[in-house]
């Protein structure tokens, strides 16, 4: 049985959670948001369920409290975070807010950040160029899951590319995309589920097709040697502009001692329109081309053509209204760490 | 049977035919530069193949010879290119010239190109970035030929996504992707070998998943929704930033009226690699990440794992020696052009 939790109380729970965990004020705020605002649009493998995971984190303090979080600038439209071990959502809020500023001078901009922490949804940060009417990208390096093609082991992450861009009478376009062909969490659900991985999903250890996921020790990347590729872009844009740690050297987020640093890498970049086109102009022309995808004749006439995040703006309306769903047993945990969840249950 | 051609004579050929044209030097020095490389490097479908076609373009004013061609800064970082229906290749390298001056001072740049042509690889453009230190992005738009995820008909082009980096030991690391599992060119040619399309490349007219190349209408997006993305985020850069037409606007390559303007639109990138860290230690360990990659145990014992541009590579190495292969059809219609090009085979 699913609980139904709502956005509102939840956003005041969990921010009283943290804050009574020492977790800084800006760190609270941006990692609140994101968590909420991700699980509202339906990305539930990257919002409130990884709470309880974030809350020990910090408690041991792989995820520092009060980071000593640098900006340094190093050119018109170029600079690097030093996060300190920072909650990512933090760090990457930050590293976006600089990324934004420069853009707005200089055009285009790209910060890197190094010693950051998972930041979650990588799209709460390109959203937050597109309500600027800028285009954001974000980008995260990640531990090794993702099989490099030809070999039979894991050497890049999941390593997601995010872009979005303004629209005119709707929240912004947003891709957000793993160059995985699926996300680690779906072979975890399916552990736990007992359900078996569609074949080209996953490898088992020597690298061969597994439809078990008990056996899966890595993922296909999306398109073969594309994804593969994408994901290795992702890595050198995230770790080494800014000297970090590459997917293969960083230790993985569950199966490491939780005491550990990872020294995960982000980069972003920030088109400002209108050094191009006036912005308003551009998002009349996105919303006609996405307008007409959207009218397009659907091969399955009940599932209309879409664009990349229709399904998340869908649920968030659903959900603004239903409620966020928790299982039973994601429930208990928080439940185990401040029963006042309860009062969060939609009535 | 196939003829093979050697690269230096027939660079010295190929200039010869475009300037009797009338296409002006710079406007041939970035064409013929592209396509001979493009074919050393065996990407045939973007290299001297197209010869034929440009030297009908240019003719028939499709493509100017004299274009009067524009580069508008507009901020620190920022640019726009009017190619004024100048050969895409030249109006790529004039419009990634200025992105690299750009970057040089700014750290990051982007610079749009509107009402452009056919700018054949995009590697052309993403390397001259490498050569100079930095991260080089190529990206241009192209007519309807891949299918919308979900539609029955082609929406965007196939849209390269084209990534380049540079390397301590070797040529750049080179990323060049269609966003389309396989090229059209693959259709095309499997039409005239009477062979079937493997499940999954191709659809018809009803967007049904066909293997008869005769009755494909459009090609699958790579990764299905997420290379559709990819293929709209292309566009998106490409064709709103500067105006242009996108993919469903714009006239076919081939099968319009070869005088009609297909204003093109491509867009550019450029990281200062030199604003993040030292371009040295950058490039060592890339070096590193790319041997790592290439030592890792092969799935098949037989084939090495390799980086994207590794069969590029190969193929440069040895087409220098060998030649560059050409078929029956398309070296008949070169000698039609000038029969001279027999002077241009390998002895």
């Amino acid at each position: 049985m699913a609980y139904q939790l709502d956005a509102a109380k939840l956003t005041i729970w969990l921010t009283a959670q943290f804050k009574s965990i020492g977790l800084n004020d800006q760190s609270t705020r941006h990692v609140v948001e994101s968590m909420v605002s991700t699980s509202l649009r339906g990305v539930d493998s990257h919002g409130i369920n990884l709470f309880p995971h974030y809350h020990r984190a910090i408690q041991s303090e792989r995820i520092k409290r009060n980071p000593n979080m640098q900006f340094h600038q190093t050119a018109a439209s170029t600079g690097t975070v030093d996060a300190d071990h920072a909650i990512g959502h933090h760090a990457g809020a930050f590293a976006m807010e600089r990324a934004i500023a420069l853009a707005r001078e200089s055009g285009m901009s790209a910060v890197g950040v190094k010693d950051s922490t998972h930041f979650g949804a990588a799209a709460y940060f390109g959203l937050m160029a597109a309500k600027q009417d800028m285009i954001g990208f974000s980008f995260t390096n990640a531990d090794a899951l993702v099989k490099a093609h030809g070999a039979k082991e894991a050497f890049f992450g999941t390593n997601p590319i995010c872009f979005c861009a303004p629209l005119d009478k709707e929240e912004p376009f947003c891709l957000d995309m793993a160059t995985s062909t699926v996300s680690w969490n779906k072979i975890i659900n399916l552990r736990r589920e007992n359900g078996r991985a569609p074949e080209g999903w996953a490898y088992d250890a020597e690298g061969n097709v597994t439809t078990d996921p008990n056996v899966a020790r890595s993922l296909s990347p999306v398109g073969g040697y594309k994804g593969y590729g994408l994901g290795m872009m992702v890595d050198v844009l995230c770790s080494l502009l800014v000297g970090g740690l590459i997917g293969k050297d960083m230790l993985p987020m569950y199966t490491s001692p939780i005491t550990a640093r990872r020294r995960i890498s982000h980069f972003f970049m920030v088109l400002n329109i209108e050094k191009f086109i006036a912005p308003e102009a551009f998002k009349k022309n996105l919303q006609q081309m996405v307008d007409r995808l959207r009218s397009l004749a659907p091969l399955d006439p009940d599932v209309p053509v879409m664009v990349a995040g229709d399904p998340e703006k869908r649920m968030e309306r659903h959900r603004l209204t239903t409620g966020i769903p928790m299982d039973e047993s994601k429930f208990g945990e928080y439940a185990q760490i401040d029963d006042g969840i309860r009062d969060c249950l939609v009535r």
